[in-house]
């Protein structure tokens, strides 16, 4: 496809982090893949993080993703809850970041909107409208959905949001 | 130094994350190095993550530690400066751990005990026995005390705590 970006979504968890792959070209959206990276909750927190790193950079290297996408998920538990969040978070954000592909981020109401219509849509709406804009996935897990769902936002969002994330603010 | 060990301590932070290198032989401690990394406020937080990522990755390859050590900090703000927290702090286990680096986790109060005596000691205190403890250190940075102070507290419990990290349970 002429002018088509390969986007890679990912939506963080220390647990589950998932992930989806899809091409945008116009208007035009296709899903190529998506899936979900657990860590083994007995092991220590680094060999976690390690292990969700690894995955990630494979991930990168298998795909060749040319954007990336992140949901900035909202926070409302405890502090420790947001702590745990907030380390998978980090090694999310870097794998792209490290490859040299250019990471945007979007509000959980962000993804909503851009997805079913509406800022406060329910999970099964938002996965229902993921397979419905996407046939060719199959969602085993709903953290693929979210993933899949941040990446349709950011084909969606990706000139204002790229340009500024480099800084440029249009007039 | 015969059966000398050399550790790396690390105190987190998305805006500055303090490092100290010490080499632990028996009974006693020698200071090596210490400092500060800074990421730039202005920055695209995924961009901040690599920067903190590769100056982490240089100062490993630089020192070579043995073993590393990051203090858990309590967090008691608000669920969004946990996750910001939380986000550096992934990034801050991730690099040893990558560089085949057993990494070791203590409690605020635990560092407090092996430094000052008291786990509830103030941070002047814990800067003060840095000093008195590592007469190297030149310390411009309070965060590079902290994590000298966590570099002393492995050195004190590292038989046990990494035993323990690797899943061995002493009877």
């Amino acid at each position: 496809m002429t002018g088509a970006v390969r986007l890679l979504g990912l939506d963080p968890g220390l647990q589950h982090t998932g992930w989806g792959v899809v091409e945008s070209a116009g208007s035009r959206l296709r899903h190529l893949g998506d899936g979900v990276i657990s860590t083994d909750a007995d092991s220590p927190l680094a060999e976690r993080l390690r292990a969700l790193h690894l995955a990630l950079a494979a991930l990168i290297e298998a795909w060749r993703p040319d954007e990336a996408a992140v949901e900035h998920t909202y926070v409302n538990k405890n502090p420790g809850a947001a702590l745990k969040l907030g380390q998978a978070r980090g090694v999310v954000l870097l794998a792209p970041a490290l490859a040299g592909i250019p990471v945007a981020e979007y509000q959980a109401m962000e993804v909503k909107r851009a997805v079913v219509g509406t800022g406060h849509a329910e999970k099964a709406q938002v996965e229902a409208m993921v397979k419905r804009l996407l046939p060719g996935a199959t969602l085993r897990r709903a953290d693929a959905a979210d993933a899949l769902a941040v990446a349709i936002c950011h084909a969606h969002h990706r000139g204002t949001k790229l340009a500024l994330a480099r800084g440029y603010v249009p007039a």
